[in-house]
This record gives structure tokens, sequence and C-alpha cells, in this order.
């Protein structure tokens, strides 16, 4: 704690700004071999651990001071969380995939997202379980079992008898199912790009941070579906 | 395109690496005026304009260099591009919210997570059509039209007349409408954190990327939407 105060890296100056403490950190920024460049080195300042962050379990509710200090431009409800925030644009994001693909799916005839996306990932991940494909899905199994039916019923997936426990059978993606993700994914329409204007260095830090997002959670999820 | 040639900024060093680029940037923050801080410093460095930005239109679709860059850690599809693997996660963080939610949305007496959306969106933005309260919420008119049928079916939701166009019907929350959102957002267990594990200025980041990126798509969405 003692170094948050020694460190004076948030002291406004009135004239301009100390090079100092810059250096202070380049020279650890050095020592600690985390890169060569100064790219390297904003990385390094912004994702380092901070002895000034804030536990967010312990944020007042009604007050939150991130949401003040992002400073978002969205037009936004009156969440007082940054954690609410954060979900509801998430899933914003989510709908406006959802519909940039949903003319490339109708093209292709495929009925939902859903429905591509479980095709799909068969075309990755073979002779899996009905029950494996939803959780690889994140899908509840009853809405589950209804969508593989529907791929089943259109030729696009097939069932072979597991030859380790015969009173299971496994799925694959068929050559028609194949064939078919093959013609969407080379749809030059079906491309839509979330990153939207981000330059290449924006695209890396956000590809990160979903990706660790990602990790976290799909680690909960699997932790906490057999307990429902 | 020259002043990439000129300035060393990613020349590896085979020793210590020359401080010399950071002060010339650091100078050129402070002319700048972008703020007084290390951390200013280094949000300010790695959101300007990179002269070797990749024009994403233009990457193959079958070798991204990003991706070979972000060294994701996740369990990914076989999926070529920075932008589709983007899509797939975000997907993925969606559906890790929409399960963190449905035991608390069932509790509640919601049947899905877009009835909630619906009377969340009534409780902010009142006396708006149901094409407006479709397309606020990114969803398609005949799903949303079911959705609001349903909330009016429960008393959640009432209409009234417009008093500028007679013919049209203007919805608002009811008070048990808003007393069970009420309810919903002060039931602790209800609360989830998309941002997950990262710390304070990870999520300032996090946040003002997906606040940009949504506004982004927000624009396109209503300016698409009428053509189709």
């Amino acid at each position: 704690m003692l170094s948050f105060y020694l460190i004076p890296l948030d002291i406004e100056m009135s004239h301009q700004p100390s090079i100092l403490p810059l250096v202070e950190q380049w020279e650890a920024f050095v020592k600690a071999k985390a890169g060569t460049t100064v790219d390297d080195f904003a990385k390094w300042i912004l994702l380092k651990e901070k002895p000034e962050s804030i536990p967010t379990k312990n944020t007042t509710p009604f007050y939150d001071p991130l949401l003040q200090e992002a400073q978002l431009q969205g037009d936004y409800p009156a969440i007082p969380t940054s954690q609410g925030l954060a979900i509801h644009i998430v899933i914003r994001l989510f709908k406006a995939i959802r519909f940039y693909f949903k003319p490339t799916l109708q093209k292709h005839g495929f009925k939902s997202l859903e429905e591509f996306l479980f095709l799909a990932t068969l075309s990755w991940k073979n002779n899996i379980s009905k029950k494996t494909l939803c959780r690889t899905n994140m899908t509840d199994i009853p809405t589950g079992i209804d969508i593989i039916k529907r791929l089943i019923q259109q030729g696009l997936v097939g069932e072979q008898e597991n030859p380790e426990d015969k009173r299971e059978k496994l799925l694959l993606a068929t050559d028609l199912g194949k064939q078919k993700l093959f013609q969407l994914f080379s749809d030059p329409e079906g491309s839509a790009d979330v990153m939207a204007d981000m330059n290449t260095e924006e695209r890396l830090i956000f590809m990160r941070m979903i990706d660790r997002l990602n990790n976290f959670h799909t680690k909960v999820y699997h932790q906490q579906i057999d307990d429902r």
C-alpha cells in the first residue's frame, strides 16, 4: 500500500508532467524483460496489477466510480453498476452479430444461429454425445435436443453407436452437413466484423481480453452445470 | 508510410532497449495534452492510430497474423480469421451471461432473457411503440410482438393511445411490471460479472472498448434495418 503513496503516478501537475515516473517505470519494465518497444511498455503498464485496484465485490451497488471514469458514450439505461452495464453491452454485441448473420443463415437454409453453431461444432469436434454437444455450445439440454433433432431430420447430422458404450449414440456431421457449412463459410456476404473500426493494436488487446473472459466463464460453466 | 521505417519502434535490440523512442513518444504525448500520468501515456500509446495498422478487409482469409500474435489460450475451432473468432467468443460470453441469469429469471417468473430485457427497456424508455421497443432491443418484429403479447397478458406491460397518432398504441411498464423488475434487481443472487477477474484498469479499457463497438454496431443496425 505504501508504494502507492510514494510513487507519484497520479499527481496532477500544474505545468508539464514530470518524465521521472515514466523513466522509473521504464527501468522496471526493462528489468522485467517484458518487451523492447514502446507498445510493449504501454501494454505492460496497463496489464500489470495496480495497487489502487478497487475490489469489484465491494463497490457500492448504487454508485460505481468506474462508470464515471469510463465516460461511456452510448445511450444506456441507468444501470448503477459497471458489471450490469457490461452485461447489457455484451448482450447488444451478441444481438448485432445475430442481426448481421441472419440473411446469410436464411440464405443457406439454417433456421437459427444455434442450428448453425451446433453443426459447426460437429465439424471440429466429431463423435460426441448429444449432451456433450449441448454443453460445448452452452445450450440447455431440451433446447439442444430439439436443434439436434432438426439437424438429423435435414440429413446434416448423423448418429453412430459409441463403441465404448453401446447404449449411447455419438453425433457426426454428414457430408451434406460439411458441404453446407463450407458453402456458408465461403459466402462473401457472410462475413461480419464485431471489432468494427478497431486498429490492429486494439484488436489484439480486445481478442486477448475476451479470450481470457471466455476461459474464465467456460470453466465456471462446466463447474456449475452439473449442480443444476 | 515512411515514418514507419524512420521511427525504430519495433527494432529488436540485442542488449537493453533504447529509452529514446519512449522519450520521443512521451514528448508527443505531452504536446498532445492527452494526460499527465504513466497510465494515461500507456492508454494513449495503445489507442492512437498506428502507421503499421493492417487494414482488416485485406487480411488473407486463411492466415491471420493477428491470431498468431494474440496467442489465445481457449479451445477454439480452426476459424481462420480473427474477425470470425471474435464473433465466436462474443457469442460464448453472451451464452455465459444467459447461463448465469437463468435461475434468477425463472425464480422471478420470466420465461426468457428477452422477456426481461423488453420489460426492463420500458422502465427507462416509456411510451414507445411496439416497433420501437423491438428495434431498441435489436429483436425481430415477429419475435418481439410475441414477447410483448406475453408481457401484456401477464399484466406487466400496458398499452395507451398515442396522443399524436390515434391509430398507434404506445407501451408502458405497469406498476406490477416495475415491481417485478425491482424485485429482480434487488435479488443478490441475480448479480453476475462478465468482466470476471479483471482489475480496475482492465475493466476501464474493456468497458470503453465495448461501448465504442456497441455505438458502432447500433448505428449500423439502425441504418440497415429499414432496408430489410
